[in-house]
């Protein structure tokens, strides 16, 4: 890394602004649960032990920024119900990541609370990072980040 | 996911464990310099615009939980870098994942201000997240969460 980086600064920064979307720990907590199936805010209440306030501001921005939808599931009386969208399932790789981390390092020693199961070949899995052109898996130290389209020319 | 689900509770997950490690904006923002291979405060200070309090902070933290490693070098006056310890290197698929969802959904209309090439087949690529036993793509709905050794019989 050159010193006086210019292409980009915490402002065209993907980390950045995901972390503006989904970086704080109730909404990753409520993503948790989300990517589990559930679906219906006493259920998120209770497994998240989010205060019903905080869960209901982060359910609502959430939905405004397009990672759930709000649907009714009831009319009389109307009741709503969670769902992630397109875009939210998208975040998949980064819940993923997260939980292999964790089971790696911080877990008990008895092991990962959760595994996972791949539907299409039926096997208990680690999900792992590879390379879109080869196959090969990545590590931190076998890429190399250069600017892309969307750098800075000039600091801003 | 069956309602009154006793397996598993923040208490034992280890998305809620991660988040404790590296769950704060500044600490990820620390963490995408250090995979940029920036070492050095003055530098980290530059690139992320934490305060230097703040930042000192993080950095000490991130010391403590084995993620960082502080190095001499310069003696005098005596002066420190930090690198990532391979706990620290395995953080990789976070970050990653993290870029790519940022890439996709909230980057400008000229692109990702970042690039990634993989050294070994020299193309600019996407990392995936693939199966380890069958190697197929890993998407949210391929795969089922089932209780694992580390399970909890109880609620806490």
């Amino acid at each position: 890394m050159e010193p006086g980086r210019t292409w980009f600064t915490n402002e065209n920064c993907s980390v950045a602004r995901t972390l503006e979307v989904i970086g704080e720990r109730w909404t990753l907590l409520v993503l948790r649960e989300a990517f589990l199936g559930v679906r219906r805010f006493e259920e998120l209440h209770r497994n998240t032990g989010a205060a019903r306030n905080i869960l209901a501001a982060r359910l609502r921005k959430l939905v405004e920024r397009g990672i759930l939808e709000r649907r009714p599931y009831e009319e009389h009386p109307p009741r709503f119900e969670y769902r992630l969208t397109g875009r939210g399932l998208d975040l998949y790789p980064i819940l993923v990541s997260l939980v292999r981390w964790g089971d790696k390092y911080v877990a008990d020693p008895s092991g990962p609370p959760i595994v996972l199961e791949h539907k299409a070949c039926g096997h208990d899995i680690l999900p792992q990072l590879v390379c879109s052109e080869c196959g090969g898996e990545i590590a931190a130290r076998d890429v190399i980040a250069k600017p892309g389209p969307g750098a800075l020319r000039k600091p801003a």
